[in-house]
């Protein structure tokens, strides 16, 4: 098991075995990220996600060397990218086949690329997604790119994890069909219409713009106590007199590296907005909240099963089954005893 | 509140109002409820799910009138609509705008239905869903047919309610975009080209077979204590002689009838597969599970949250926020006052 010292101080392999042990979720893991915990807090977390095929890969390797080679007034930041390929159900494959990273990136040593893959489990990828960039954060990585395919409640709940959530679309793609993917685009800070250099651009920034005008004012997910609850922003936000982020959109064509540079300014300016308002501190409590309440119901869940005696779950389900007793029935008859309504 | 005898023995008004205690979870629902669930299990339960645009609410009313008007060789029965309107949590409004039915089942006593609203907790509405299916079951509609739109988890599982899944595709609506969301694709029995009079029908149901073709053995997705696993159904499935299902293709046009005979007579002879392979069973035994699963969970949260001291989950909610323990080190705060790794 690398050391966490080791991984502290920079050891790229002792990284790399972490992962694999918090990807694995085993003991030794659990135990590295309880020590490396206090060190995190530093690392501004941008999630990237959006549709297959609008050139969401490319777009995190443009923004990667932006932040390694940025504009002559600021310094170069260290980057961790997390890319997560959720093996679909249906195909059994990988959704994403591009994997080969820019040249440039794969031998900067201020770069560190980890891809993931889904295994099947959708809450257990977002709960070891968490681990993986808390180890980037405490390990000093100052920007972590979460790149995912935004497709479902997981990616949303992946995304939450994010200080700046950029949803990534492109023109030709069927927008009307994006549009209603509203779970994704409600998480937006940044509206990104990659492949700018296509047909159809004006369309689909017109069609996002119309949503955007519909959302004012713009709604949020929270999850507490494990249930999710819809929170106009204007609540969730502490102070009345702070201002509202209202998303902003840019055009970029990813393969040439327009509007990159328009685009890092941007994320700087959402970066500030979150310290200048408290967001910053209100969306790291979000996320803690959200990890706390999963992990403790996976605790809870995990403790009654183990004082439960062998046999009984079976036979209390087999009276469900026959009908002799209702679901709620069932639970009280596991919980303490009793069939009481 | 309504009594269950009104209720079993047939009357609209109480009913009616049953479904609004179920739908606001009152003690009085809950408790009705158990008294109904030794009379379900006799209907039909099929889920009609697809994106907006698709004509997926003109597709269930002409089934409905399919099973009060059927062919001759076949005798009516009563069927239920669920339609689950979900409230945008981008646009606060309802994405569903058409609730208005065909005036012929408005007045027909064999068919009752009934709108819901999600309210914002996605959890919530699979649970009260699963309880008004119920007590339509239990009342003796013969068929119940719930519709939601497809667009995520939460529609996945609503769908996972049902002994036969429909899937509504069009032409036109952006078939790459469709097709990469396999949650929905992959619960589907039957998949139903609606609008097929419309330009681009050839491709659309092209674009399906090919999905098909891919996900040779088909793949399901069953919940077992609250996470979600990935089963090939050839392990889902109990006995090896048994045939696999193939998910058929059927064009329709919702609008003036053309194709519902023919969808018909698939749901028929999906039933009929699943009554002879003994899916049947297994279907309401994953359906039950999960239920139950689900009920399980949040009595468990709630019955540990009646045991924390006043306070205590803030306390332990401010050491990992100021980072001075970590969220593993708080759940074993809370859950048994010690903070080991």
């Amino acid at each position: 098991m690398a050391s966490v010292q080791d991984v502290l101080s920079g050891n790229r392999l002792s990284l790399a075995r972490l992962l694999s042990q918090i990807e694995n979720d085993t003991s030794a893991g659990r135990a590295a990220l309880s020590d490396l915990f206090p060190h995190t807090g530093n690392a501004h977390l941008i999630g990237v996600t959006g549709a297959p095929g609008t050139g969401k890969s490319s777009l995190v390797n443009q923004l990667a060397h932006y932040y390694r080679h940025p504009p002559e007034n600021l310094s170069p930041k260290s980057v961790a990218i997390v890319a997560i390929d959720p093996s679909s159900p249906f195909s059994g494959g990988a959704v994403l086949g591009d994997r080969v990273r820019m040249r440039d990136l794969a031998g900067d040593p201020g770069v560190f690329i980890r891809s993931m893959a889904s295994r099947g489990s959708l809450g257990g990828l977002a709960r070891t997604t968490s681990g993986v960039v808390q180890a980037f954060d405490a390990t000093g990585y100052e920007v972590v790119l979460i790149e995912t395919v935004g497709a479902g409640q997981a990616e949303v709940d992946i995304a939450r994890l994010a200080h700046t959530t950029l949803v990534v679309e492109a023109p030709g793609l069927g927008d009307d069909i994006q549009a209603i993917k509203a779970g994704i685009l409600e998480i937006a800070d940044i509206l990104v219409v990659n492949k700018a250099d296509r047909p159809g651009v004006e369309n689909t920034e017109r069609a996002l713009r119309n949503m955007l005008n519909l959302a004012h004012p713009i709604k949020r997910v929270y999850r507490h106590h494990g249930t999710l609850e819809v929170v106009p922003s204007a609540i969730a936000v502490p102070t009345e007199s702070e201002s509202i982020w209202i998303p902003a959109i840019q055009k970029t064509v990813a393969t040439d590296g327009t509007g990159i540079q328009e685009l890092g300014d941007l994320i700087t300016q959402h970066k500030e907005h979150l310290e200048n308002t408290g967001d910053w501190e209100s969306r790291e409590r979000t996320r803690l909240s959200a990890e706390l309440d999963d992990l403790l119901h996976a605790a809870l869940v995990s403790c009654w099963e183990d004082t439960l005696p062998a046999g009984r779950y079976q036979e209390v389900f087999d009276q469900l089954i026959e009908r002799v007793i209702s679901p709620r029935q069932a639970v009280n008859a596991l919980l303490n005893g009793t069939q009481d309504k």
